[in-house]
């Protein structure tokens, strides 16, 4: 792999995107298996990085405004998933909608932070990830996501053809890299007092 | 078909995104060939029929920051496509990145007009207009995207795999209907002093 150190602003946040009990309801593998099953363990590590260093966590919570949706508040689905729950103190970000940037303080409590590089991770891929990347690249913030850090699930596409997950989480991924972001793997980045360390991505092995 | 009538308010715009002379650079094409050639032929059909209704009409024009884009200002991709001029006071909104949201007055020129509907066509389906589209379903306004009146090109998904331009826009398609956006074809929408007529969309055929 082609190593680089890249210097990250102490200001860094690490924005963890819908890791909620929800994410495991058997609804999102009606047409076939999730991708990444490491995930959840990769933020976990990622957010024990963050904590160590002292740098800022936002976590982002989906509370769904649709009745049948296990986010919805209220239900056991809106609660954190384990490996990711929020310590005391913790910035949380509740949003109704898929971007994390629209019905919320977001934008403001980052600007007013001066948090202008995210680190992003999550669920879904192709989904509130993908929104929130898109907008959070648009507006100018510098934007990093971690592909082992999120997942998808299998689904058709228009034209009736089943996508696996890993197909349906890669064309996400070029989607958004490097238009709106830089795409990185979980083992490319070390948090530590100061600054990040970061290994550029040789691409596909 | 499954023919429905759909009424629409007046307030209904037609939003094109980035029909521009540069959207036929080489550059584009690459990897591989766009799809839908009618996309032109579509959107100026949509375009008459908005026009006969005196419907509003929002134009978007993408005035690209990067100087190697030949949708930089000053440069003749820069123009719009012959077929989708502008006529003389119609809004055209001009944004210097993918969502015609974010950096543009947009959003509170739709407020304040009363337009709370959008039906959406151009290009390229997964980047400005997707962008676009997924804000702005998340925003709140009830969002139509005409799929032949849309295109994109071929390109490698983030394994490396060839998905033609067919591909790339079936996925996106899925990725934003109906979360996001009904899907329509542009024979389903017809433009009649005060209403437009939709038929709903079977599915793929």
């Amino acid at each position: 792999m082609n190593q680089e150190i890249v210097r990250l602003p102490a200001q860094t946040g690490l924005m963890i995107i819908d890791v909620q009990r929800a994410i495991d309801d058997p609804k999102w593998t009606a047409v076939g298996p999730r991708n990444n099953l490491q995930g959840e363990a990769n933020i976990a590590a990622l957010l024990a990085g963050w904590r160590r260093a002292a740098y800022p966590i936002i976590h982002v919570r989906h509370d769904s405004r649709f009745p049948a949706s296990p986010y919805r508040p209220g239900q056991p689905g809106n609660e954190f998933k384990e490996e990711v729950r929020p310590n005391p103190g913790e910035l949380v970000v509740a949003k109704r909608t898929n971007s994390a940037f629209i019905g919320t303080d977001l934008e403001s409590t980052l600007r007013a932070s001066g948090i202008d590089t995210l680190v992003i991770a999550g669920v879904i891929t192709n989904n509130s990830v993908e929104s929130t990347v898109r907008m959070s690249g648009n507006l100018g913030f510098k934007t990093y996501l971690v592909e082992d850090a999120c997942w998808t699930f299998a689904r058709l596409d228009y034209a009736g053809r089943l996508r696996s997950a890993e197909e349906v989480h890669a064309m996400s991924l070029a989607n958004m890299a490097p238009e709106y972001c830089t795409v990185l793997r979980s083992d490319q980045i070390e948090a530590l007092p100061g600054f990040v360390r970061v290994a550029r991505h040789a691409g596909p092995e």
